[in-house]
């Protein structure tokens, strides 16, 4: 086939552009690395142009800008809309990387034999999105290309996605498409191919809890006032109870329970707990009493500290009693939960067991509604067969536990239902030290995405009969 | 008096000498501040040559050098052994620091209207044994000097003393003496002089907590394995009871309960909640259930989180389940707790609480003795009479939260009961930003210290015949 042939033909120069792009530390947390999210828009806008789009732009916003550029072949052919986000977690802790994490290398892996890119972002979010750039450039090379292509790569991604929110709403003209795709989550294997059905939603809190006004010495004021590390620890685990059901009254209410057929269906997924924990290096899984480790992460709502800090965290022994301890607390929501009800559920609890010895304050970083897509839209049958004539084998659709904020945004906003077609593995340790992406899931997931544009296109002229 | 003549007219030097002792961060805790704790046991040595020693010399040890002087008048007189210790406790957090920790200005405060010297150390506890060297000089310049001096002045105090333990048990000969006058504590106020008779002991912790192997996504992971800063801070509320006592097995074995007479004496020592609580900014105060805050500070062990790290601290939204929780831990001993057999108690009890879905490390960093100090020595009444005739005042005894694990090795190895006669605030924030020490109290304690030697002198005499 002549596209497989001009990937093939330009996959040096494929595997070099997103290196490339790999170099740009991107990261949209931390202020410090402004200049450098700046260039990675840059970065994209120039890609889509050399790749072959009628026009692209860089769209300012209050926050980082959200490149678009669109390819119109035909205007009643189906336009679909590409989603992907050039921003990138933060790389610490730095220590824990085996290579400087903005200086890719290829190395092979046990998960990825023929080698995998090792560089923040790789496969969260830019090794994706690039496929889709550079699977548009063989599409319209090869003149395979059949449907209209828009692309939006935003860079707040990581941050939340508040000004997408603004863009999507205002630009709903020029967002229209017939389906959204997306590759920013995972796929069980090579072997196993899979496509995402179910994103958890995200309601991430930020608390600060402070007893005397300046830090004191232990010894002289230590048991009669109260310490704020002491009683955040208490706070937080008062969050959990001893079966670790969360315990903010009015957190489950919307939480839905599922069959127990739909619950034997959602066990059937491949999953290898040993090798799990192997992997981990841990004895026991640990979790919500009652649910096993695929539906804890998949359709069970979780509370998690990111973070934490206060006192004394430097070399030796300092006898602190500290004025204030910190933490960053999120929660993953499942279909239902309202990410913006559930902040001010958390809130209210924890202010309301912190004792008055101390003073909290609660502060909502970013949040995000959880998504469920449904598999018998035209655009799920596509990613479907795009990948039984990829891979060779049945797609197994499966819930992921992590957020895609904007998800539920398209469906809200645009009416459509995104097609969540990720390439990246569970070990490829994104937002973690040492995150990389697999080579062979780079190429293989450019070809699915043209193959997608293909079936989409007939079972779309199908449809309207 | 000729001696407080020779201090007045001597007192510019006197300040600007320790201003200059201020001035190097000989901070103990931090291997980054090596060279500076080594440059300030040079200045204490030329200081105690200036002052007039027979000879100084610094005394190697393992890890920091012990500063050792003699002047011995006569081998028939008494014998007065001065410990304290030129380290300090590290500055941070910085940011809190009106001026910097290492740059000493005076400025006038509530309860020091003739000003106080603003620096990390300037009352634990370089302007309290320097008040001993100045004393020393001002008696010898004014021909009162009647009792032998031996100084021992250290650079590890801050950080457990453990090559003093060493130094102390090899050197008894050169240490023989027959009391141990030590400033390293405070007293009520100026008005409310008082001498402390009471230390409590210490057992300083640090605790590592390890989930998985790496730094995971907290919404791909999140639910489906432990959370080290979550359980981190399980283990640690688990730690106290809804009455906060210490729930670690065996804790209060070996914990005095005093009197209601005792308890009645000890209240009686003036002390005003309100204006306690003003001035932490406070609601309430917070301790065990059934004690008044003297007592919780004073007669009652505690334990509390000096620290704690774990995850993401840096700016904005991480969504990170970490591999590691650390935490600092400290607990406030009193007479009879052994802080060994403590230390092992609460390893025991924090591994056996640990979930087995998570690795512990538990590593105990420095501790020390409770002390009761007799109020029927010479030493004691000398330390009344000083107080009596600087004064004008009857010493109040106290019992104080902090440690001075020394004194404890005193009483065992030389079998000398310390007098601790101390002339700091409980206001003066040592171990805290902006730790100042006031000008009067510098003055107000060479005289003090003084007149202990001349009393003691007298008592012994008395003593003897």
């Amino acid at each position: 086939m002549e596209l497989k042939k001009y990937i093939e033909s330009n996959s040096k120069r494929f595997l070099d552009e997103l290196i490339e792009l790999l170099r740009i530390p991107s990261v949209s947390a931390d202020p410090a690395y402004e200049k450098e999210v700046f260039k990675a828009a840059d970065f994209v806008k120039n890609s889509l142009e050399a790749a072959g789009v009628d026009h692209a732009e860089i769209c300012p916003t209050d926050g980082y800008p959200i490149v678009y550029g669109e390819k119109i072949i035909d205007p009643a052919a189906p336009t679909v809309l590409i989603y992907g986000h050039y921003d990138v977690q933060p790389a610490d802790p730095l220590d824990l990387w085996d290579s400087p994490p903005f200086e890719p290398v290829i190395k092979k892996t046990k998960n990825h034999p023929n080698g995998a890119i090792f560089a923040r972002g790789s496969a969260d979010d830019k090794g994706q999105f690039y496929m889709h750039v550079k699977a548009f450039e063989a599409m319209l090379a090869s003149e395979q290309l059949n449907c209209n292509v828009k692309f939006m790569i935003e860079g707040e991604e990581e941050v939340g996605s508040e000004n997408l929110d603004v863009f999507v709403r205002d630009n709903q003209d020029k967002l229209k498409a017939d389906v959204v795709l997306i590759s920013d989550t995972s796929m069980i294997s090579l072997e196993h191919p899979s496509v995402t059905v179910g994103l958890r939603g995200l309601a991430y809190m930020q608390v600060e809890v402070t007893g005397p006004n300046i830090d004191l010495h232990s010894g002289t004021f230590g048991g009669g006032v109260a310490n704020p590390i002491n009683v955040l620890c208490k706070m937080i685990s008062s969050l959990h109870d001893e079966n670790n059901h969360i315990t903010i009254p009015g957190f489950y209410d919307d939480v839905e329970e599922y069959s127990k057929e739909y619950r034997q269906q959602l066990n059937k997924a491949p999953f290898d707990e040993v090798e799990y924990k192997e992997k981990l290096d841990i004895k026991e899984t640990y979790g919500e009493e009652g649910y096993t480790t695929i539906e804890r992460v998949g359709i069970r709502p979780t509370l998690d500290v990111n973070g934490i800090w206060g006192g004394y965290t430097g070399e030796g022994a300092k006898t602190v009693l500290p004025s204030k301890a910190n933490a960053k607390i999120s929660m993953r929501l499942v279909p239902n939960q309202n990410h913006k009800a559930i902040a001010k559920l958390f809130e209210d609890r924890f202010k309301s067991i912190a004792p008055p010895a101390v003073k909290v304050k609660v502060v909502p970083h970013h949040g995000g509604q959880a998504a469920v897509i449904p598999t018998d839209s035209i655009g799920y049958k596509a990613a479907e067969a795009a990948i039984d004539e990829a891979f060779g084998k049945k797609a197994i659709p499966t819930r992921e536990g992590g957020s895609i904020p904007i998800t539920a945004l398209f469906q809200q906003v645009l009416g459509l239902d995104p097609i969540l077609l990720g390439f990246g593995l569970d070990t490829d340790a994104i937002h973690s030290p040492n995150e990389h992406y697999g080579v062979d899931n780079y190429f293989k997931g450019i070809e699915t995405i043209a193959l997608f544009f293909k079936h989409y296109h007939q079972l779309s002229n199908k449809d309207k009969g």
